[in-house]
């Protein structure tokens, strides 16, 4: 009797944790994706009060990409290269701070990076750069097991948040451009032994290694560099995969080349794939589809389904049946594309002579996608969905690579387009049409991921410094602050002491934001 | 006639600028180096509402310690370690960016760093690292002129921010760990043609040669890295000297060392020494006197007296008559010390066994001192100069250095004192009796200056990250924001569209504080 009763004193503290979302315990906020928060005290009538309420400097001139996660009057984020630190909620000042040794022969494609920690009990939990996934005792900081997950010197990384389950630490890997082969793990969070493996390019005599033209499959990348979400009632981890390896020739690999560029669905006891769909079939141009999967639970076209939407870097805008993988709707969010459609089974019409050539063939999107790492959001309120977009063609060229492990491996490279002035946008994306219901124009394209919140607001950042927000249901801008450096990171919000506030990176700074 | 009406019209500007100091055209805001800002619209009842207006990032981690100018809509700063930018006043946001490329073989002892720029017109100058003076247009950044002040290679650099006169641009340079000749120039503003140097170590045949051993005066040091002040009626540049080379033995040098540690009056016209001052006679403790001199006109011991006040890095607190030179006042304004008092002739009675051994002798203040190179502030509506004062003592040990040209010279070194927790404190010390009238106690030794305002309030800066108002008269904290790292420059004040603000760099972040 006593068990039942605790049973449903935690119940009922999930329901209120669910009803008024305090904290912001995981990479999106909860396992669902949408970066949401039901907080609503700072709204469309007082955001333009918003003001600075502490600032946090790191020391690393390397990009600071951190989701923070909040929990207990504490944050916890993790800084570059492979840092972590937990802040006072109050004040922004560390209470204690965690420094990686690394060693100096790391390979990163894209600055020494970091997106966050994940915190399951009194444990937080950091990916390294030397593909190590640490434990650290969130009262210290101190190191309560270290294990690692791949070895660095043949190009594997971590620059992934990981996400924790209620028994289990998903974390997945980066070094696509160093002909490593991809892979999402799940390890024991008490003693950071591996529970399974899941190869996001099958090995001989595995469903889908036939996609894969001779030995290509061994560098095959296809990683899993952004964090995904979790349908604790499917018992399904929904992941992205990045670019096929090497980049830009898809000759060399044939095929389709799968898992790359896809949606994974996992069984998250045993790692075992449920479903894919593949977004880009044999890419050369680079668009990972590391996005974190946008879980939703909406009527659609007629009846309650669970889905899943992905923008993508390649431009297209899906939604898909989380429980069957099922297509049901590929639309371009950017005005120019590759491709004329994606088809009724779900596979895009290309667009002749889109891929690169020895001169180069100028693309949109361009090398940086359409979007890219940066989170979406969905606010179950408007039914819309976030992004921050990005207009960029860039011209793909392609070249002969030679593999060397642990070294670059590409087939080619990417140049700016004379004359092409780039610029950016928050689309609001209807995920029962696909289509743009409105646009925020942007300068210059972003690198900020956006928060959408109860209050009917929509936070996003610039890569001119701007920290801003909108109106969800109209994309009207009514609040916007200058942090002095590009925006790079997601934002996320909390309560305090009864009070709202909007937390993200900028430049070397993490900023919170109140209303007082 | 219409000349007369120009001249006159031109007066009046004056007149109304100085009644309402709303720019802030010089490194300690008018000539008299007293900091204090004549804006009182924040003040003691609402300086709590505070808020940050915009930020801006520089991309470097050494030292931001930067006193920006303020004139015409545009913030004109330098960065670390020897750049230039103009930033919009309403926004942060870059009008232009200037990038020094430095040699690879610069000098310097303590952080590639650079304290800010001067206005003249429409020319902005800068000092560089590699001992370069130059000119840059204000409106676009391009360089005018580049004028080598010193050969880098033989250890000299500049860090200080030039101090423009009507037409000439004073210029000090750094170097005293590494064997240099110190010296202040004059430049034509126009051209970057050298109109006078005044050697601070004086050579053979020159009044004060006498005080050094030897050939030790061709490596005396006595920079000149903090910039000085200005009383135009008397034609004066007032500016301090820094240690003595090499650090740490006095034995090498014997003598007073004549002008280290000292505060020069030199005839602006000329260059030629008026008086001086040592703070420290044959020092051996690294105690540089390059404070910005603080020129006070008040009543003193019963008559209208021309004043200057300097806190030293050696613990004592000092009142000169500023035409004359004479010794008035010095006083230490740190509990611990090293002299029993200043005698008066202006003459420190020195503590037996303070000079450093080869085993170590503790003493305060330590190597950092009882302040150092960040600036005071004199509020002339409450007869108080503020200061950030360090306690924190180190052990000084001796050793026999060797000189190498452009190499590290010293002769010795010191330590912390394990055991001895370091404080720090904003003391408001009175001119008129050399005492100390209240002190708001620091966790920690600070690095930012200080600014007063007719608001009634002093602005300072903490090692811990936080930016804080305290009550002029009483020292009451009254505001703080925490900036998340350690304040290394001086608060300033301006106006804009009618409303006052604050700003100040901490970490990488230049912050412009605002009422709303």
């Amino acid at each position: 009797m006593k068990k039942l009763l605790i049973v449903f004193a935690i119940a009922l503290a999930l329901a209120a944790a669910a009803a008024a979302q305090m904290e912001w315990v995981t990479y999106s906020g909860d396992y669902s994706g949408q970066r949401h928060s039901t907080l609503k005290q700072i709204d469309r009538t007082n955001v333009a009060k918003l003001h600075v309420k502490w600032m946090y400097q790191t020391n690393d001139l390397n990009q600071f990409e951190v989701t923070p996660i909040v929990s207990g009057g504490v944050m916890y984020i993790s800084e570059p290269p492979s840092n972590a630190a937990a802040l006072d909620l109050h004040t922004g000042r560390p209470l204690w701070l965690y420094r990686r040794a690394l060693p100096n022969d790391i390979h990163v494609c894209c600055g020494q990076v970091n997106r966050g920690v994940a915190l399951l009990g009194d444990v937080v939990y950091l990916g390294t750069l030397d593909a190590h996934l640490i434990a650290l005792d969130a009262k210290t900081g101190h190191m309560l097991w270290d294990t690692a997950v791949a070895d660095y010197k043949t190009g594997y990384s971590i620059t992934v948040a990981p996400l924790a389950l209620k028994d289990k630490i998903i974390i997945g890997m980066s070094g696509g451009e160093y002909g490593v082969r991809g892979f999402l793990d799940a390890y024991d969070p008490k003693t950071g032994a591996r529970l399974w493996r899941f190869w996001t390019v099958p090995g001989p005599g595995e469903p889908g290694h036939e996609t894969w033209a001779g030995d290509s499959w061994k560098t095959g990348s296809a990683a899993t560099w952004v964090t995904g979400s979790y349908d604790a009632n499917l018992n399904l981890i929904y992941w992205g995969t990045g670019n096929p390896g090497p980049d830009y020739d898809g000759d060399i690999r044939k095929g389709d080349d799968l898992y790359s560029d896809s949606l994974l669905a996992l069984d998250a006891s045993t790692g075992k794939l449920k479903w894919h769909y593949q977004f880009t079939p044999n890419d050369t141009h680079d668009w990972d589809s590391t996005h974190t999967p946008v879980l939703i639970d909406t009527q659609f076209r007629g009846r309650a389904r669970k889905l899943v939407a992905v923008a993508n870097r390649n431009g297209f805008f899906y939604v898909l049946d989380r429980e069957t993988g099922e297509f049901l709707i590929g639309k371009p969010f950017a005005k120019e594309i590759w491709a004329t459609e994606i088809d009724s089974h779900g596979r895009p019409i290309v667009i002749p002579n889109t891929r690169p050539t020895p001169e180069g063939v100028p693309m949109y999107p361009g090398v940086h996608g359409g979007t890219n790492y940066m989170s979406p959001s969905y606010s179950p309120e408007t039914g819309l969905f976030y992004v921050s977009a990005r207009q960029e063609p860039t011209s793909y060229y392609r070249a002969t690579p030679e593999y060397d492990a642990g070294t670059y491996y590409v087939a080619g490279g990417n140049r700016g387009i004379p004359g092409v002035e780039p610029s950016g946008a928050i689309k609001a994306l209807d995920p029962q049409s696909g289509e743009v219901r409105w646009e925020f124009p942007l300068h210059s394209p972003p690198w900020s991921g956006v928060l959408s919140t109860s209050g009917g607001l929509v936070f996003g950042g610039t890569a001119e410094g701007n920290v801003f927000a909108l109106d969800s249901a109209t994309g009207k801008p009514l609040w916007d602050f200058q942090t002095g450096a590009t925006v790079t990171s997601n934002p996320i919000s909390y309560e305090l002491d009864g009070k709202q506030y909007v937390a993200l990176a900028a430049g070397r700074a993490l900023i919170a934001f109140g209303l007082e």
